[in-house]
């Protein structure tokens, strides 16, 4: 149902995510944003601080995506290789962009200011595109459909504000989500039934703890508000028809 | 430094996480396990319930990593295609399992209570080995070095409990985090002499707001508790010889 959206893949790039010692805020925050521009979000990949590792994996995304968007590992320190492994990626020479050269300028103010490791952050490949930084002067890159952005939360939303404009818009997928206190064996059949009558909309069905009792979420998924209201009233019915309560979690547009 | 440690991959199976509508926390918490475990996490992966996406990340991953680790869509409903997907990868049937069977049996107290929504949690790929689950009577299991465990995360821990007396224990990753408030381009070229000096660590740089300022968490990981704590006192020196204060964020063993 969201055949002409287009699809994109998540690259998140770094050590501290695979050791678990950071929590990966940026899936789920860029899950939602791609959403809101209609893109599909199709994969999302966590690889290490290994050249090789990012470089395939960037190859094998950008094959089967529309966009492939990178977080993590472009500062100046040794640990900060995703520049270099995109380049390879791409089969091109890592070269002194003169445009990002100019953003540490206009940040830094002097030229003294751009140290050997912020002139690394300039480095990019042959032909890339800045993606503006207006937070900390360190450019991101466009190179053909790879967006590639800064780790830091603050700074990847930042250039993500700039990078949804280069993306083609498509339908968002709206949804509403139910909660109710029923075990997913009893709403299995039924819940098919509804799926098959409506092809066109998602539904999902996920159990879940709350307080200690383990209740349901179920969520209707759709681009038609007008579809997304019927199939929502239908799934009300038959919660109730199963002798339980749907209560509304939230009913944002995008949730 | 981790050679001897086997690898594994996670495959996070489901649109839930792809939407931005739930936050996937068997990531972090499976990254940790499996360092306490010594297994070095080397790839995640997050695809959508689609039959073809899981199989063709399931083989992919396979190959190249000692484990694989799938979480998400073994329960009753439509969207649960996880062992469907698996058994297509290995290309075998998907036949009811005995086992299985026997564990919704004795949760559940009596065959009438076993419809067919429930015993499609007991479909699995021919020759797979069971994975308890304490928690709701619902199976995972094994099949070569894939261990297929639930996405609710009380009951995915409670599977874990048991998978990884299943894997080759290693050295756990231990890390020491010093954070201080200077600019990742001061401490670069210090820090990479440091990494150079000492290979058999792990050094990295993560800036990072902390209540509007940007400040830096310096991570030192090591298997090595001396090397550990030779390595993080040389750091503390190099942070205060740069006019700045080296803070422990915390000293857990992995963290």
């Amino acid at each position: 149902m969201t055949e002409e959206n287009k699809t994109a893949a998540l690259l998140i790039i770094g050590n501290e995510i695979l050791s678990g010692r950071t929590q990966d805020t940026n899936t789920p925050w860029l899950a939602s944003a791609l959403n809101e521009t209609g893109v599909t979000l199709q994969e999302v990949r966590i690889v290490p601080d290994i050249e090789d590792a990012i470089a395939k994996a960037v190859n094998d995304l950008r094959a089967i995506n529309d966009y492939v968007l990178t977080t993590g590992g472009i500062g100046p320190t040794h640990d900060d290789i995703t520049s270099v492994s995109i380049a390879k990626a791409f089969g091109k020479e890592i070269v002194l962009n003169e445009g990002a050269y100019q953003s540490l300028l206009d940040y830094y103010g002097d030229e003294a200011e751009i140290t050997t490791p912020r002139k690394k952050m300039a480095m990019m490949p042959e032909g890339a595109i800045l993606i503006p930084n207006p937070v900390s002067g360190a450019a991101g890159f466009q190179i053909e459909n790879v967006f590639v952005m800064a780790g830091v939360p603050r700074i990847m939303q930042a250039m993500f504000d700039h990078v949804k404009n280069l993306l083609t818009p498509g339908k968002p997928m709206l949804s509403h989500t139910l909660t109710c206190i029923l075990q997913e064996s009893e709403v299995a059949e039924p819940l098919q039934r509804l799926q098959t009558k409506y092809p066109d909309v998602v539904l999902g069905s996920y159990p879940q703890y709350r307080s200690g009792v383990l209740g349901l979420s179920l969520v209707i998924r759709a681009t038609d508000k007008d579809l997304l209201t019927q199939v929502t009233s239908e799934l009300i019915d038959l919660i109730e028809s199963l002798g339980a309560r749907a209560n509304t979690l939230s009913i944002p547009a995008n949730e």
